[in-house]
């Protein structure tokens, strides 16, 4: 009998696309859990409770001055939430009868009727949100990126080119992450915005946002100081450095103080000063239970230089933590904050006595190239006392050649006055 | 009998790469039709009537002081055309025996001889052509851009960084879309470029181009005021907004009118004074026939606001609509062109007038917060009618309020004299 | 008997995701060859010969003045090299005993030692590596671009958003080409970034890499000038053209020059004054073997301009050309580097005799409408020889034109000397 003819057809077996991460609001846990976290940020956190036939949300803020909790029905079925100093805000997808709404509980305003309402056009639905100083930004199934002031104004409305990922703001800054493309084999492959919504709306960045190979983001945020930051599902936490041509540092890994592969850290909030990683450390887990109330756990900063068990490679570790940190006096200065000017100078002395330490550790280990190189980092006065140190230590080569660097440093010094005398 | 053995191969049935869109001339309809558009846009038309054994190329001029009607025979097969105030632009594939030719037809031109014919080098063929002011610009198949001048100088070339979907001018201004990627499951991955070829040749944008999901691009060109415009094949028709740090506007959707589903607008121009979209309706098909001779609707402008259909809602959408086509007038003077001065005050004080409809509409509605944001969008003048409003409604906290706020608004004003004074 | 039932299960013949390139290091030969190169630059040659048991590498130096060459053991089988004239760069990969080693050979340094080794954190590896001057950059397995002080300090860190292609530099400047996306059907889709490392770390740009279809990336470096260049598979060379908004112009195509299609020109080095594609020809290979001591060739640079072979073709050619490398000039002033000023002068002196040659040329053909739009790309005096040469002709209209865009060249000569002097 005839066997029957199977025909050998081509059967693809290269390299596949990742299917595209969800949207998500940063400090939440997944929606289809009974008890969750719709939002747990520096400002609050906000709970829901999916008890048939009940569903509620609860809201409570960490300090109790900025406003009391708050415990709500939750008929519309609020899936998403973001809370600041000023609102409280929900959303909830539309259906085949209702349109998707957005509600803000604008607390901070002083009418009487601090609540408003907006209905989606019909077939849109919200699918990130977030709250600036402010504004509300709502990014939605339409590829729209919406923004209403605080009280309820409608405001601007651009497309994006990708769908959301996720949003989030601080100040006049909002951040929208998208899909630019499809990634492969486990890699996705997310743009980043950052725009200021300040005086004049300007775009300060468009780029592909860096992730562990064979991850995806878990959290977006800025740090209390308005630094952008990144975490992925690795536990690898970013920074968006302002000085390095904004390309991403890696701040820290949650997973190097994990015990266990199955343990993960849920970060709720990035500080800069102090440094501070906070987050929840979850056994067994990715997200935290809304019961036992959960405890925050703080990480420190740490960049992944090499040889960091070397007191070398910890002074530059050290050194360059500090350099980073620095960063946000800057920014938040020209952007008409007060500053910590205290925290400012302590970091600017640090890293000038961090440079004097490699300079020593250079010096005993006969690396005077290293000591040249360094001097060229350290303020006049630094170099000042490098020059002392070579003295002493019989260096006269060496202390040549850094006075020819402190007289640089002179000149450049009274360059820059005359400049800003001008 | 031994059954065969059916080896259970893995088969793919993830999401699939979309076919890249083919690149086209806005403003055509398809290659294969007999008789069809080559060119339709706001200085005249260009058909093609590939009818056995003839094939010719008509040339019509709606301003028939630009230049009278044209008749060509089309013995070369010329499938691509431009048309503009200085000349008119036509172009064929090469085969094997003949290179891909461009033909430049310099009307405006003082030499006896006004045409010129460039032939491209072998096995390269033109895919897209645009012409701008003083310029001809071509996209070719070696992924190449190349630019002449109106007379028919070669000038500089550059290097594509994916295959061409169109090209588009208007003055100075060169716009380029491109293939930057691969889009999944019915999307495009295409990437816009925006270059100016002033005085110095620059760069001005390279980013993603926007498009409704599954769905791809159907036309681009510049608005008569010279603004960057898209329409996608959805219906949705994009500008850019150089006050949103060049994000994508939607301004309208032809599919809102549109009375079946397989009835479509084809979009030939965009002008922003008066907003206008002008647009051949087609009936049951993407693309108009020659014959009978189509007529050209207009639909307006609008901003997919939030419920438009409330008071609120629509002056908002009045609001935004005016300010986003207010941007035109500040790109066109800096450009060194001249503008329509009445124009751009009227819109200045319509915008003001709206801002004052939505203060009264907030007071009535007793939103004092709203009262207070919508002031400090307005002009100082606008600010002083607003308290004499609070007072009129003894709402003298709220007048309180904005005097502080045109008391910031007077200083801001007088710096912003002394600064242009310096 | 019953016939095996065979599903006609979909199988999937679309478009197919390219294999991404791996990592290389432009100027060596591929890692599995026994004898071969592991660097060829401008500086010298590092060979690497892996004979059972032995593995050596051999470091020569084209000027000798610079160093005497070297010959080390290369018992930690280093795959990556790079020679500048401060430094030697060595790198192995890691083991699962090993870590992932980088070696400096600092012969520059006035120190006793002058090696450094730095070992990779566990589980990450050197994947490609380059010297500039005063630094070191390393891109890894870890997604982290790393710098180093060529002294061995460590400096920055920084996440890329893809995975390294390759790494060049020189000066200041530093290059990075990674995977942006997955490309089809024998595409790359690769992105470079270009920094530099000078007083402020800046960003200059970063954008897809502009390749022939189906090629993928061969060459990547500076030229001896600084301006960046590329070469793919099909043996175009591309340089980064600063005038023309960071665009990429193709300015040799080594195929041009290659009898049969195996013949390859494996390119080392791009010189523009005077401009030549240094390169190895390969006969029926894409590489140089490392015995007999291969040959370098110079081929010379051409801009794909149309119709070369007509003398209008060909003076359009040579002014483009001559304008492309006189960019240089102006970047390596602005870098603070002496300039070859006669060189400069030779130039610009060239560019106004072809204009010149190609007025000239117009004029015969009665192309007056192109005499002017070379009269508008030449300088003040030229046009003054030109006014002369139209008279002579009997043009007088033309003549009449001239004068014209004389009086404006003068005007704007005198408005920017003004606003220099203020």
């Amino acid at each position: 009998p005839p066997v029957a003819p199977v025909s050998l057809q081509p059967v693809y077996d290269g390299p596949l696309p990742t299917p595209p991460q969800r949207a998500f609001q940063p400090g939440s846990t997944p929606a289809h859990l009974t008890h969750r976290f719709m939002m747990w940020n520096s400002v609050g956190i906000v709970r829901c409770y999916n008890d048939e036939p009940e569903n509620s949300v609860d809201i409570e803020f960490h300090d109790s001055a900025v406003h009391h909790s708050m415990h709500l029905s939750n008929a519309l079925g609020h899936k998403m939430a973001d809370i600041s100093q000023e609102a409280v805000l929900l959303a909830c997808p539309g259906s085949d009868q209702l349109a998707s709404k957005l509600l803000c509980l604008h607390f901070s305003s002083w009418d009487t009727c601090k609540e408003w309402v907006v209905d989606l056009p019909s077939e849109e639905d919200v699918q990130a949100l977030c709250l600036g100083r402010g504004f509300v930004a709502v990014a939605t199934s339409a590829l729209l990126l919406r923004l209403f002031s605080i009280g309820g104004l409608q405001r601007e409305v651009f497309s994006l080119s990708g769908s959301v990922v996720c949003v989030c703001a601080h100040g006049d800054q909002l951040c929208v992450v998208y899909h630019r493309g499809r990634g492969f084999d486990g890699d996705q492959a997310l743009g980043v915005q950052l725009r200021s919504l300040g005086p004049r709306h300007r775009l300060i960045l468009d780029q592909p946002l860096p992730l562990s190979p064979n991850s995806h983001l878990s959290w977006m945020g800025f740090s209390a100081e308005g630094s952008l930051c990144s975490v992925d599902s690795l536990g690898v936490v970013r920074m968006l450095n302002r000085s390095l041509g904004n390309s991403w540092t890696p701040v820290c890994n949650t997973r190097d103080t994990s015990k266990s592969k199955s343990d993960h850290y849920w970060v709720i909030a990035v500080h800069e000063n102090p440094p501070q990683v906070r987050c929840i450390p979850c056994k067994g887990s990715r997200f935290p239970p809304t019961l036992p109330r959960p405890a925050v756990a703080v990480l420190p900063f740490k960049i992944p230089l090499c040889q960091t068990s070397t007191e070398k490679g910890q002074m530059e570790e050290q050194f360059w933590r500090s350099s980073l940190l620095q960063n946000h006096f800057g920014f938040l200065s020209s952007s008409g904050f007060e500053i910590d000017e205290e925290a400012e100078s302590r970091g600017l002395k640090e890293q000038q006595e961090l440079l004097m330490k490699m300079f020593a550790l250079s010096c005993k280990l006969q690396r005077e190239f290293r000591c040249v190189e360094l001097a060229h980092m350290m303020s006049q006065n630094a170099v000042t006392l490098a020059i002392k140190y070579a003295s002493r230590s019989g260096r006269m080569g060496l202390a040549q050649r850094l006075s020819t660097i402190a007289l640089e440093k002179a000149q450049e010094e009274e360059e820059q006055e005359e400049e800003e005398e001008q």
